[in-house]
């Protein structure tokens, strides 16, 4: 694995599997009693959001934190960089100061990217989502849930898995990286939206695109619905609210016409009677939930292997008692 | 003990009793010189804040983390709330994270409950103040503070004692709580307010009700200051702030017609020069800064019962050298 | 040394050198696996930040982090502050709840003292910055990055160095604490600044002050340049942008003539094209990014000493293997 993750395509299937694998162990954490490993201990990890997403720090500051890491927030309002200050400041901060990682959320597509390969950063740089360009550790979480619904079996992909992604793709992050993550993992996706809202050059994308959701419902083993940003909805290019909840919302009728194996997902938080009505969001086939438990467990992942140093050759937190263990040697701390 | 703290209702004397004298014990910590517990390690509390309160949520905090807990905050205030998520999608959301406690602090009466008793959380709920509804650890910390100072004996209630609450009762989730919680524990509460202030259906609650601050005086043990809010004082039901200060205001000249053990109690922040002079709350009687000081002990009682798991027939902190060293069973990361 | 930090004038030049030899060992313990030390464990720091300041709250909270102090952040905004808790209250709320150390950053000049010699607080107070006063950590980082750069001796200071400090002196708590603590440790200290905006009485400071930079730069080891604020460059006194950058901007051509050794020290963020061309500001010249990470190294020597309780006469962090060791005597937790 590359020393950053900017993007679902910086993964390799192994890469994206051995993540997977590895968030297994990190959910078998959630059943100890002390549900915390020690192997980030003494590292820094810091939250630099330039954009508010609450859900998203607070799932990588619980990740952090039960790797036992030092997390500080940096929310960019109110700090210097509203002083003027750039991004470069801001990262030679950081750096200085020395963040062994920083998890950065910008409004800018290529922030991320520009923090990662600037040379301004020593630690490893995670995009926790920039602009409409990505947010690989959304897909992870998606592909790991699929893999838990739809397949059962750890060092497996998505091989042959149809996976149908609705709604604003044009806007939308998520759906970015989670048609190359998916498509890296085999999956087929097939995109739906209204035609005002697919991106320019989606031809290029590893993935078919539909403008009618009836039409796939059938095939799909999982229907992953996009929120609706509200304040997108009143622009030109959208469709009127009834109009998209209409042609491209999920109810409980077009959720009964899919298999009944297949699953109904969600990044959150849902517009209930919009993109999903309270019936499927409520259904035990939709997997909202477990998408959010199942962050962390991705989260914790990829710190541990971004920073914890084990390579897919290594040790793996399950072969030794103790994940992580080995980055404690020589440290005095403990045994004074 | 109940699984949540919502209300100073849920307390049976029994319950509140436990509560104090545990509060005892955590109080003693701080003469270590280690002022922690490793109680709740590997435990994620969430302090869920809709209002603003900083001395609330720094006391929740201080609290969570002398007892090793980790602990992250989250301002409901430019958070995906602000975007329309509901109260139950954050509650599912921070569920799904992993968290084992939620202190929420809300503007809306009856939010807390809604949390404890919708099934969203699996946890534990404890209300940090809702609405002009209940405040319940401030209630018990109100009680912790009578006990030292009036009976000062573990294992005993507040039987026989006289505490008056002067002030906005109508508003005031304190005066609420406190009337619930010192009358369970065998306190006789006489409140004090302007007519206009008194809250509809008084009659109904365990205590009495004067018009006349000064008739009051002289019987009370405890006389407890509620704060005015500011913002309400220029209201139609509101007296002016002379007249307020005048009738209800606690000087040094009433103070000195209250009985010579008495104490002048307040929850803070305290307005001085309108319901307290300076010189009553500078006054060795005013218990408002070791109020503010068993408040952290109250809320690690709190957090430590709820979820350190001892019931009132396990063991106490006292009869273990190391509180809470059950729960570390099957932990192997310390012993690595 | 005192048990507060409000101003550079507390510190004698033993107490100073003290503090840099303190901040060596603490700049060791970033090379170790584990760059963590348990010395204050249990301690609670609070940050209360009622000016933004990410950076420097930043800077603080890794430092104690490191030393293992629980760290609670208090940002006044939309606190109790702004529903009119006067500072005495704040302090009393912060004591009461077992604070051991308070670090301030108020934009009234004094707040700190008043904060430290008002008897509110019991355990230390740390000045992060008041109003056009004092930001005496700042002057001890640059003090600390100074001897590494030119003497690169512990036990060291900075006797015949030349220090040249350039930019807006009257609003510069910087320059007041810079002045005042490079003096101690032997240092000359000369100020450059446009007549306006050099303040009264800076004849009885322990300093020259020259409106000229080109004359001085010769005869410079180092040259600070203070950062220019923005919102106060179309003020009356303020020389056109233009004027400014001419006459007291650091340029390439500039650095040449400055001899060999000499460096160029920017307490950040700097505005590159204004006081700093980017060509000096990147240049390997330019402590800045270095003043960051000895920022980091300086704030925990400073909660080490005040906090740690170490005298200049007792073990010293290298003298024993576990710096802080003996605070933990007595402690029971780890044992068990």
């Amino acid at each position: 694995m590359k020393r950053h993750l900017i993007s679902a395509a910086d993964l390799t299937r192994d890469d994206a599997v051995l993540i997977l694998d590895t968030a297994e162990e990190m959910a078998r954490i959630a059943d100890r009693p002390i549900k915390k490993l020690p192997t980030l201990r003494g590292r820094t990890i810091v939250n630099l959001f330039f954009e508010d997403s609450t859900r998203t720090r607070i799932s990588f500051e619980a990740a952090a934190k039960r790797l036992s890491a030092d997390v500080i927030n940096f929310s960019a309002k109110g700090s210097s960089v509203s002083k003027g200050e750039s991004l470069k400041d801001t990262a030679l901060t950081l750096e200085a100061m020395g963040a062994d990682a920083v998890v950065i959320r910008h409004g800018d597509s290529g922030a991320p990217h520009r923090l990662a390969t600037s040379g301004w950063i020593g630690g490893s740089v995670v995009n926790a989502g920039d602009g409409t360009h990505e947010h690989p550790t959304q897909a992870l979480l998606d592909a790991f849930t699929l893999r838990r619904r739809l397949v059962g079996q750890e060092g497996a992909d998505l091989a042959g898995k149809r996976v149908t992604v609705v709604g604003d793709i044009l806007h939308s992050r998520v759906a970015r990286s989670d048609v190359r993550l998916l498509s890296t993992l085999g999956a087929h996706v097939t995109l739906v939206a209204p035609p005002t809202l697919v991106p320019y050059g989606v031809e290029s994308w590893p993935c078919e695109v539909s403008y009618d959701l009836d039409a796939v419902l059938d095939t799909s083993d999982a229907v992953m619905m996009l929120r609706v940003q509200r304040e997108r909805m009143n622009a030109a290019f959208f469709p009127t609210e009834r109009e998209y909840a209409r042609r491209y919302g999920l109810d409980g009728e077009r959720m009964a016409r899919m298999p009944e194996h297949a699953v109904v997902m969600h990044p959150g938080p849902m517009n209930r009677g919009m993109e999903i009505t309270a019936q499927v969001a409520d259904s035990p086939r939709c997997t909202a939930v477990e998408q959010v438990t199942n962050g962390v467990s991705i989260r914790m992942a990829v710190m541990y292997l971004l920073l914890g140093g084990s390579s897919p050759s290594g040790p793996s937190p399950s072969t030794t008692q103790e994940p992580g263990m080995q980055h404690r040697a020589g440290s005095s701390e403990e045994n004074n």
